[in-house]
């Protein structure tokens, strides 16, 4: 039996507030600990926790309310196709897309599983055809370029994706067609990547679930303007990933079309056809797969009970203890890897949309924080930008750090004594002990506080399975911090005044403020 | 005579202090409001603030705290090359580089500005050369790209104005050669853009203002190694951008040289020769001092004493009251314009590591809060990410827009009754509305609470002029800022910590936890 309780109600909550005092990293930190605050993650990922601010008394107690507030068995239920989204009054199944790990999920006569595997080898058997020259542009020229058209969940993780498997697909002989994104209604955005394309080249993916998305639909037209101006039949440029029935998958105008269903929200269907078809245009659809391995191996391993085996629920149980047992109100995701350029930005969306919520599942007012502001750039880089404030500024930020071990090129070369890849980790470790342990000095000025708690996430190489398991890890940790809070993760109401208020605009039908502000923008 | 005091020495402070409550918007928010409270700005720019939680009596005792810290007078000897850097013992520059506006500044018997313009006429000559065809690469090839190889503010700040103005060159015909970027020490970073360049008509541009920056050096070498492997000469495919004093301007191994001083910080270089070669190489000479006019407009208008004729002063005054009298810990910066999708992660650079300071400029401790957390993306694309936290969220974050009445290229086509742009422009009078009034609703998960304050810089069109106006309104705010809190902007002593721990790791010379770390990493 399963009880949906708030945080503050759960008797492991009030233990945790009774503790008094912070673990001091400065006496803490030590190559044990260093050794041993580790837990496995699927596809060879490890992850440390060495550098938080827990204790053995802590990790205890975050043992307690993960199971107190019954964790793993919602996220049982979640697997087994329960109403976990209450709002929207929809099943949460992008797991299931990845793999079955619960039981067989029905909905109106179907077997889902079996409806995401359908289309997966839509995919496949489409993608063989355009790698192989079978189909073709409307003029009869090889495809060399796919362009995403979609925003938000159906732009920020497929891009965040395909940028982090670029240079591993070259190097690996996997790469079969340049990427590019359009998102944005501003219509520069599609300006911008349409200058730079060989249209008669170009196969476009228009991505909308609800098949209704303003800014995606403006681009629509804005790319079929483009492709008719070339003098190109768009109805063979242009395929279609939405649901089953939205007014995309009726429309014939398109050469193909890939279905996901309600079950599956924007933000977490990089793993579905909205991210698969175009992962897979780019990189084959094998490199595809792979990555759903990694994600449905970081998928089952979330089902361990202890937080020792588990390290989406340990990782999330951490986070949860820093935003509200000790006050942090953001976390910053540093991944020391080129290719993780736009991971942060994706994160960003996953974790601020999902927990970014001030009512519980029920509707119900809430008086504890939620989700934290999510913001990152890559390692080195944020070195010379905003680190000097996450080390000497008035207020300390939690921080997760990403690395490998390897490169994903191996193009490097050795200049005073280390390659570039040893440089990139060295600066890794050296800033985790850094924003820990801080370092005194009679100047002031050149005093380092530390007492900056971060973990890192370590791989050997990233490649797809390790991607996968990344992805997976973090879409994980962000359910069961929702689960945590008591609040729906899978809904965004936040997002529909903004709406609602557009679409006064645009239609004239405006209060006197909203028509100031209007005026003032002509 | 100029007095240098803590924000919480000064009489306004404690005036400030003891009001009571918050200005509530949904109650004084109307269109009188949203017509009056806005400041010009230079080359046709408006700050509108008047969804600002301030008011009438806050705005005179804001007057009061700018007078009482002297900030126009401080500005004042900053420009007339006073040691405004007390750490590095350095006069700051920057502003000099676009512009005369104090006294004559002298150096070791030069007149800077005269140094600062005869880089600009090197430019000026060395880029026609470039683009007549007289100077080609070591095959002859006439150069169609430059790769920048910089980091930090030799990176952040070329590389957002480059991406700011392509379309509006593409545009204009001003468009000249294309631009890529390598920063991270990462070597996927190099690999990737390598990859992708054809090297014989390629130009790079190291810049390093010590000329000791590690990831900078170590990209060299991996950019000399791929055009040495293409059987091209690297002398003739390389210039340098640095300082007089530093090794790189000694090295005969470069095309060409261009030279700032010390006075000029790396994150405000965008303006010097930094971010000049780059942009004058690929838009043309005039583009960049179209750029350069706007800055000096810009900082022109910053010297006006009152806050309703400065707007970056009045912005710094209400950033400065929401995080020490309102207590908000971060600032998100919002721009409608797919041409500044980078500009928000430059001013994370310019304003977190400029201001995330724990001392005062005279190196000792002070007990209130300095520069927020600064992050963004641009809109409408953050409205399908991380605008449900901003609008429901458990903690309010001031947000900062930025938008144009006219898209960059006129690409355009409408949409149900209207055109992308004026989609565009809709969806951000509508979010500012929607943030601060927010709404009512029986059903808890549908309710805004509003209150979430904003401010936005309105423009015609993104042009060079425009952008320099842009960039210099938020340099010159945050610099107010640091003289408010009487901070040193102009150091970076948070970045000095992870360089020594680094060098411990490559050199072998670790304590047991920093040597626990490394060993996790092999």
């Amino acid at each position: 039996m399963i009880t949906w309780n708030n945080l503050d109600a759960l008797t492991a909550y009030k233990k945790l507030m009774s503790l008094n005092g912070k673990v001091k990293l400065s006496k803490v930190l030590d190559q044990e600990r260093v050794r041993s605050y580790i837990v496995p993650m699927a596809k060879g990922l490890v992850y440390n926790y060495a550098a938080k601010q827990v204790n053995e008394q802590i990790l205890s107690l975050l043992q307690e309310l993960a199971d107190e507030q019954q964790l793993i068995k919602k996220y049982q239920t979640l697997l087994n196709g329960d109403i976990i989204n209450t709002g929207e009054n929809r099943k949460v199944l992008h797991h299931l897309a990845r793999g079955q790990l619960g039981e067989d999920v029905l909905y109106d006569g179907k077997n889902l599983r079996s409806f995401y595997n359908e289309q997966l080898e839509k995919i496949q058997v489409f993608t063989k055809k355009v790698h192989s020259g079978e189909i073709v542009g409307s003029r009869g020229d090889t495809f060399t370029t796919i362009v995403q058209i979609g925003i938000g969940g159906s732009d920020l993780g497929p891009r965040a994706l395909y940028l982090a498997l670029d240079n591993w697909a070259v190097k690996h002989e996997r790469k079969k067609l340049n990427a590019q994104f359009i998102s944005n209604v501003d219509p520069d955005d599609a300006f911008c990547v349409l200058r730079g394309t060989e249209l008669e080249k170009t196969l476009f993916i228009l991505v909308s679930k609800s098949g209704t998305t303003q800014e995606t639909l403006a681009n629509e037209s804005l790319v079929k303007k483009a492709l008719t101006d070339a003098g190109l039949d768009s109805s063979k440029h242009i395929i279609a990933v939405t649901s089953e029935t939205s007014p995309l998958a009726k429309n014939k105008g398109y050469l193909a079309s890939f279905f996901m269903d309600d079950f599956i929200g924007g933000r977490y269907s990089s793993s579905s056809p909205v991210g698969g078809v175009a992962l897979s245009l780019a990189f084959g659809f094998n490199t595809f797969t792979e990555l759903l391995e990694g994600a449905h191996e970081a998928d089952a391993l979330s089902l361990e009970n202890s937080i020792y085996k588990n390290p989406a629920l340990l990782d999330a149980l951490i986070g949860v203890y820093e935003r509200n047992f000790l006050g942090y109100p953001m976390t910053a995701i540093l991944p020391y890897s080129q290719a993780l350029s736009r991971f942060p930005a994706h994160l960003q969306q996953v974790d601020m949309e999902s927990n970014g919520k001030q009512v519980n599942r029920n509707s119900e007012e809430i008086s504890y924080s939620t989700g934290p502001v999510i913001f990152g750039e890559p390692g080195t880089n944020g070195q010379h930008s905003f680190y000097q404030l996450l080390h000497q500024g008035t207020d300390a930020i939690p921080l997760q750090f990403i690395g490998f071990i390897n490169s994903q090129s191996g193009f490097d070369i050795e200049v005073d004594g280390s390659t570039s890849q040893e440089k990139l980790c060295a600066n890794l470790v050296a800033q985790i002990v850094a924003f820990a342990t801080g370092k005194n000095d009679s100047i002031k000025n050149k005093c380092f506080l530390g007492e900056r708690p971060s973990s890192v996430i370590k791989g050997a190489e990233l490649n797809p399975a390790a991607l996968g398991a990344l992805l997976a890890h973090f879409e994980n940790k962000i359910m069961f911090q929702g689960f945590i809070w008591n609040v729906n993760s899978f809904d965004q109401e936040g997002v529909q005044l903004g709406k609602l208020l557009t679409k006064k605009v645009l239609s004239g039908d405006m209060d006197p403020t909203l028509r100031a502000y209007a005026d003032f923008f002509k």
